[in-house]
């Protein structure tokens, strides 16, 4: 077994663990955005969005909202906002293959955010339409 | 009420909507970064993440799964990857004070992604190891 972050979730390797239950853990980031960013993983080992249970994803989810909640108090510079960040594959970003959630604190002036792809803005209604018709299909 | 969500939520003003449950309503956003970008929102008017509840944002976070895994589906160009996204407060992008978790179909070729800070990758351990300790404390 390989996998890095099962290996944090095995505490076989180390890691600045801030929150763990019988469901995930979370710990900091090794090459955080901004100081306190951190990571949600499942401890039980899921490459992907589709992989996960849904009830896993949503404890996932609760666990980012409890250290979110107390982000800003660990913060000397205090943040401003918050990300919550999750890239599910390769051409979303993914680079360790077990799914995590980003929590990223956020400053106004701290230069991180989205970078906007060129046809932002002139996608067509016939293209909003299509995959709006399939996905009602689909979700019915 | 002026949330423009909640009018959403309410059916006061139209929405392509593709999945409705008694707590969340996914619907498609009007400005898409690729088409099929959806925005998930508890039907409740909830700010941010702190205003929200852990169960709430779980099944914000469910209903997202289960968007996803029809997505590519949905596409006749196919996604490659996803992106979940939640901006909370103005500093992290947020534009629409109702909390609204971002699904953002992905190709490796379309030029979206994440805008890294000047200061990634030089953040010092002291920096670190503050907010470690913060976060240990409070999270205990």
């Amino acid at each position: 077994m390989s996998c890095i972050f099962c290996k944090i979730a095995d505490a076989e390797i180390p890691a600045k663990v801030v929150y763990e239950d019988e469901y995930v853990l979370g710990f900091l980031d090794i090459k955080p955005i901004n100081p306190g960013h951190t990571l949600v993983i499942p401890k039980n080992h899921f490459e992907s969005l589709s992989d996960v249970s849904e009830e896993t994803l949503a404890r996932m989810a609760s666990a980012s909202k409890k250290i979110a909640s107390v982000l800003k108090e660990a913060l000397a510079s205090k943040c401003e906002g918050i990300n919550l960040h999750l890239a599910d594959g390769k051409a979303a970003g993914q680079e360790v293959f077990h799914i995590h959630l980003h929590i990223i604190p956020r400053y106004t002036t701290d230069s991180f955010g989205l970078k906007f792809p060129p046809h932002y803005g002139k996608i067509t209604t016939e293209e909003i339409d299509s995959v709006y018709r399939k996905l009602r299909n689909l979700l019915e």
